[in-house]
């Protein structure tokens, strides 16, 4: 049996709503042209050509706060979590479980969700961004998030990078070039993200929390010897 | 016999310029510590340890445009090929050839400095910058530096990283943290380097000019893989 912890999915409803409301067109053609991604009967039967497959579903990007303010975001992470939960119950051999997402630009709502995600569609853990709306996660206003998944419920914390095209790589642009925000921009956001729950003593506050990094810990395992020289 | 070909120095000369007009306190502090940077008969010392050790001569940070204007630069950029120029003359043995460092924001500068410093004292190659103080290298302006080198002398380029403190990892912030800028950011804006010289098709311009990046080729090499999927 092969498990793959950090499968994507796109429920329809909820790609329905970012159709409607996102700012990035970008990013809508991308989802919307990954039938995969919301297709998931055509999924199920791709599935079964490797029957030891096995797949956890975590939200694909835009993540609810991406999408809509903080009095829109909580009723987003409802519509993808629901959508999840159904595959879920649905195709229960194929995805084992999933996890929540969270509308991170409203902590309370986000704390709600992911009670009521976790205790009552079943959902293994909660998947964040590797920032706020570009803000980072060591905010203090972001720690309530760790805290409740950690110590109430237990459960590890998928991260995803979230940096967008508008990030731009050059102090006088606009915007990146080349896909260079998503091929190397991912990697890099994710181990800045690492270094700096490490380094905000986020660890220390809480010893138990997990965190499960994209793309196998990103640029952190290949640059381990750079790191431990420079920040020894 | 190991030559390491990427090797920095900081003549005497052009880091008491730096001290007196660096607005960077940081990189100042930095440099001054490292003792066998500047201190050069220190270093021809510690490298008796290793009879079979040469080093090519390269300028550390911070390069001459992160320096002066365009007015001084030129000049900072003299002092410092005449430093690396005069370790190479006084101790061939241990530094068999250095690198000029070129005042990349004067372009016309920049090319009578590379001439004079490779046909007047030697220098085997240009060192230039990941970006000319934040200003990406496929702009059209410092093409005449890539076409001179590769054309004219038919000499590599080293490339260095340069992203400094003050580049902040988040929006909302005003400056990196934990020197994540250094640790995470030099091998990732050098890979962005690599990626820009690539899509812009610098090297369709210029067929035989040889790059030889920092740190080993910095992500590339670990996110081929990524780069092949996301760049086919």
């Amino acid at each position: 049996m092969k498990i793959d912890i950090y499968n994507h999915v796109m429920p329809v409803a909820y790609l329905e709503k970012v159709k409607q409301h996102s700012k990035d067109p970008g990013i809508v053609k991308r989802m919307s042209n990954l039938r995969m991604l919301w297709d998931i009967e055509a999924r199920v039967q791709m599935l079964d050509q490797w029957p030891d497959v096995q797949q956890v579903l975590t939200l694909s990007l835009p993540s609810p706060e991406l999408v809509g303010g903080p009095e829109f975001s909580p009723e987003l992470a409802r519509i993808a979590n629901n959508g999840m939960a159904e595959m879920v119950r649905k195709w229960p051999h194929k995805f084992p479980a999933f996890v929540v997402s969270l509308p991170m630009n409203n902590v309370p709502a986000a704390i709600e969700e992911m009670d009521r995600g976790i205790e009552k569609l079943g959902a293994r853990g909660v998947q964040i961004c590797t920032s706020v709306n570009g803000r980072p996660l060591d905010e203090p206003e972001f720690f309530p998030v760790f805290e409740r998944v950690t110590r109430k419920h237990d459960l590890p914390i998928w991260m995803h990078p979230a940096r967008p095209a508008a990030r731009a790589d050059y102090v006088n642009e606009q915007k990146s070039k080349y896909e260079i925000w998503q091929v190397l921009g991912w990697p890099f956001e994710t181990s800045v993200a690492m270094a700096r729950i490490v380094f905000s003593g986020l660890f220390e506050k809480l010893a138990d929390m997990r965190l499960i990094t994209h793309h196998c810990g990103a640029m952190i395992p290949f640059f381990a010897g750079r790191a431990e020289t420079l920040w020894a």
